[in-house]
C-alpha cells in the first residue's frame, strides 16, 4: 500500500499552533523525532533529517492577533525562517523595504563577481535597486546582469543558454554568485543555471511574486521545461539565501497575486489548520495587500514548506503532500495550454477536485468541501476547470504525471479533519471517474 | 599564500606502499586523520570526510611480483574498489569478461526501465552484450538506447537534448537507470542527463577507453561543452556503480591507449611512488594490452583517485592535484584546436612542461626530469608541446583557465622526492616564462 498520512499531530508541533492568538517567542526552536511510525511503509528512499529547526528572528517577536497579522517592526529588521538542510541551509529574510537593506544581500555573496538573472518586465522596476543592494560600499563587488524575455514558454533550453553565454562573457568564476530576480520562472532558471555553471555556483533568490515567494523560495527545485513536458530538466539546487521584500508585491497583477493565493491556501489544508482559520478571516487583508498580513502569509507558508522539506528534500513521500492540487492542476494547464491559466490558478480549481473526490471516498465532512470552495472564491481563484476540459484530456495528461509509479497514479487527498491528507495510490477508481464526470464533459 | 604541499606521508598512508613487492590482502581498510595542517591555509571550503575507506575484493588476493602484476583469478571475480563518499559511495568493478557478469550491473538497477547511452562507434561492439547483461532472468526489465555521434565535438547541448528526447519519449520514470557505455565523452553527457533528467535518476558507467576507465570512473564530474569553453556546464553527479570490463580494450585504438596512460603516469608522479616504479617496470606489458597488468594500472590509479575525491569532492584544493600537466595541456586543446591531438597527448606535453618548470624552481632533481621523460616517450606519448604552440597562445589561454583566483594563476608543480607535487600559486614567475620559451617560439 503506497499511502502515507500527514497529520498535523505526527508531523508539526502543537507548540507552534495550539494557541489561539500563537505568540511568538525570541528564539524558536522546534525539534522533533525524525521518523514517524505512519511513513515506515513508503516506497523508495525516505531520507529524514535527525532534527528540524527553525528560527525566527526577533524582530517578530511582535504577539499576533486574530484581525492584525504580524507586524514588520518599524526598523525593517526582518522576519527570517531558517531551512534546515545539514550543510546546504540558508535563510528566507522576510520583510518590507529590505532590498533597501543591502548587508543581507552581501553577507551571502563570496566572491568578486555577480549575475543577476531577470526580465523585461522586472527589470525596469527592481535591478537597479538590486544593482545597489549587491554594491553600496563594496567596490570591489562587479554585477552583470542578463534580462531574459517574461513568461513560462520562455524557461527552455534556449533561454537558460543565454544565461551561460553572459556568464562565460563576463568571466563569472567558481566564486561567483547568480541572483534570480523574478517569479517562479526566472528563480527555476536562474537556479538551475546556478547548479550547472562550472558545476555549480552560489545562488540567491530574490522572488518577487506571491508565488514564488511561498513556493519556489523553499525546496532548491530548478530546472526547465522538455518541448514534450514540463520541469523534466533540471536539479535540486539549494539558494545562499532567500530576500523577500514585500514591497515587490506592489508591482504584480491582481491575477498573478490571487495565483499566489492559492499555494498559501494549500498550505493551510494539508497542514495547518490554523493558518486555513487565520486566512479565512484575513483574506480582505491579503487582497487588500496590506503588508503585514502578507509578512506572516508569507512566513508562515515558507514555514509548513520548510517542515516538510527539511524532512523529504528529494521528495520520496511526504513532499508529494504539497501538490495538493497539482495532478488535476497539471492536466488542466497541459490539456487547456499552457498560458491560458495561471499555474495558481489551475492549482486552485484542481484543489476543489481533489476536495471532491476525498468527499466521494468519505474521507473529509461536506462542511470542508464548502470552506474550500468559499475561500478560493474570496480568493477570486477558480473552483471549476475550464469549460473546454474533457474527463479524456484529464485522463490522459494524469496517465503520464511523475506521481506514476508502475502504474498506479497517486494522489494528494484530504482525509480526516481539516489540517490533514494522505498520498496515496490506494482509493477507488469509481469515485476518481465520478469527480472527473462531474466537473466534465464526457 | 595560497600553496597545499602533496606528499605521500602526509595524504596516504606509507602501509600501502613501503613494501617492494606488497600482498594486497583480503580486505583492505586504510583510515587516517581527516585534516593534515599542511592544508590548512588552503583558500574556499574544503571538505573532508571522517575517514576513507578502502577495500579491495578478495579475488585481487594475489601476491604481487615485479614483472607480473595482479591477476584476475580464473574464476573472474572483479577487483573492487570502494569509493567512499557518505551516502553517494559507489563501487568500481574491475576485470576480465565482467559484462558477462549480469549479476554485477543488476544489483545496482532499481527501477523496471534502463536507458544505455553510447555512440556510433561502442554500440555495435558492446551494445547487445550490455543488454544481456542487463536483462538477463530479468523479464520486467526494459532497456532503450540512445546511439549518439562520436567525438568530443558533439559533447554539447544540442546532443544532449537528444538524450532527454529519447528519454522522455520512452517514458523513463524516477526509478530509471542512465548507463553510460563509452569513452569520457559519454559519461560526461550521459552522467549530466542523468543529474537533471526529472532532478535526478540513477546512473551507471562502463567505461570502456583507458582514459575513462582511470579518470572519469571516479570523481563524479559530469558535463558538457559550450562554445565558448570546455566542460563550462555540468554537475557532481556520482554514479551507482562503475563495471570496468578490460576485455573492452581489445578494441581501443593505440594512440586512444596510449592516452589513458598519461593519465596512469599522473597518479604515480603527484602521489604514489612506487606505483610510477612499477610503471617503469611493466610499460611493455601495458601497451601489449596484458589483461592483468592493464587490470592491476586500473584498479591502482582508481585508488588513488579515490583517495584524493573522497576526502576533496567538490575540488576545493586536494583534487586539484590530479590535474598535473592539465593547464599546460587544455592550452595545447584549445591553442591547437580540440580534436588535433586527444586529451591524454596533451597532457603528457603538458605534464613534461610542468616537471621542467619545477626543475628551474629547484623543487625537483635533474633524474626524474629525465625519468618522466623517458617513461611518456615509452608510452609513446608525446614530449613537447606541437610546433604551432607559441609563448602567446599559452599565455592567452592559462589566463582564464578555471584555476585562476583573484587574478592568480595556480599550478600543480612537483616538489620533493618522486610522488610529491604542490598546488600553488606561489613560485617565480620567471621559471614559467622559461619553460614557456624552452618549448616554444615566442
Amino acid at each position: 500500500m503506497a499511502a502515507s498520512f500527514c497529520t498535523q499531530n505526527a508531523l508539526s508541533l502543537s507548540t507552534h499552533h495550539h494557541h489561539q492568538k500563537p505568540i511568538i517567542p525570541r528564539d524558536f526552536h522546534v525539534r522533533f523525532p525524525t521518523s514517524s511510525g505512519s511513513f515506515s511503509s513508503l516506497p523508495g528512499r525516505l531520507e529524514l533529517n535527525a532534527t528540524t529547526k527553525f528560527r525566527v528572528s526577533s524582530s517578530s517577536a511582535t504577539p499576533l492577533m486574530d484581525q492584525s497579522p504580524v507586524q514588520t517592526t518599524s526598523s525593517g529588521l526582518p522576519a527570517i525562517v531558517e531551512v534546515d538542510l545539514g550543510n546546504r541551509s540558508y535563510p528566507i529574510y522576510i520583510g518590507s523595504g529590505l532590498l533597501h537593506q543591502p548587508h543581507l544581500l552581501q553577507r551571502h555573496v563570496q566572491g568578486k563577481k555577480v549575475l543577476v538573472v531577470t526580465n523585461t518586465t522586472i527589470a525596469p522596476l527592481y535591478l537597479d535597486k538590486t544593482i545597489s543592494a549587491l554594491t553600496d560600499g563594496k567596490p570591489n563587488v562587479t554585477v552583470e546582469s542578463v534580462i531574459l524575455p517574461d513568461g513560462e514558454k520562455y524557461k527552455n533550453m534556449e533561454t537558460l543558454m543565454k544565461v551561460f553565454d553572459k556568464a562565460i562573457e563576463t568571466r563569472m568564476d567558481r566564486r561567483c554568485t547568480f541572483v534570480a530576480l523574478g517569479g517562479g520562472v526566472i528563480g527555476d532558471m536562474c537556479g538551475y543555471a546556478a547548479a550547472s555553471y562550472l558545476r555549480g555556483v552560489n545562488f540567491v533568490q530574490i522572488p518577487t511574486t506571491v508565488m514564488a515567494q511561498v513556493d519556489s523560495s523553499v525546496g532548491g527545485k530548478t530546472g526547465i521545461n522538455h518541448p514534450l513536458g514540463k520541469n523534466m530538466i533540471g536539479a535540486f539546487y539549494q539558494p545562499q539565501c532567500v530576500l523577500i521584500d514585500t514591497d515587490t508585491l506592489n508591482t504584480l497583477p491582481d491575477r498573478e497575486l490571487a495565483s499566489g493565493l492559492a499555494e498559501v491556501i494549500k498550505y493551510g489544508l494539508i497542514r495547518d489548520a490554523e493558518f486555513f482559520e487565520w486566512q479565512e478571516k484575513n483574506m480582505p487583508a491579503l487582497l487588500a495587500r496590506d503588508p503585514s498580513a502578507f509578512a506572516y502569509a508569507i512566513k508562515r507558508s515558507c514555514e509548513n514548506k520548510a517542515e516538510v522539506v527539511s524532512q523529504d528534500e528529494k521528495e520520496s513521500g511526504l513532499r508529494a503532500t504539497l501538490n495538493l492540487g497539482h495532478t488535476f492542476g497539471h492536466a488542466i494547464e497541459t490539456g487547456f495550454g499552457y498560458g491560458q491559466w495561471l499555474h495558481g490558478e489551475a492549482v486552485a480549481a484542481g484543489t476543489v477536485m481533489a476536495v471532491d473526490m476525498s468527499y466521494r471516498l468519505g474521507w473529509i465532512e461536506d462542511s470542508l468541501v464548502k470552506r474550500v470552495d468559499r475561500i478560493l472564491k474570496q480568493a477570486k481563484l477558480p473552483t471549476a476547470p475550464p469549460e473546454t476540459m474533457t474527463v479524456e484530456m484529464f485522463k490522459s495528461v494524469m496517465a503520464v504525471d511523475k506521481k506514476v509509479a508502475d502504474g498506479l497514479l497517486r494522489l494528494i487527498l484530504l482525509k480526516g479533519p481539516l489540517g490533514n491528507c494522505v498520498f496515496t495510490g490506494d482509493y477507488d477508481r469509481k469515485a476518481l471517474d465520478e469527480t472527473l464526470h462531474a466537473f466534465c464533459k464526457s
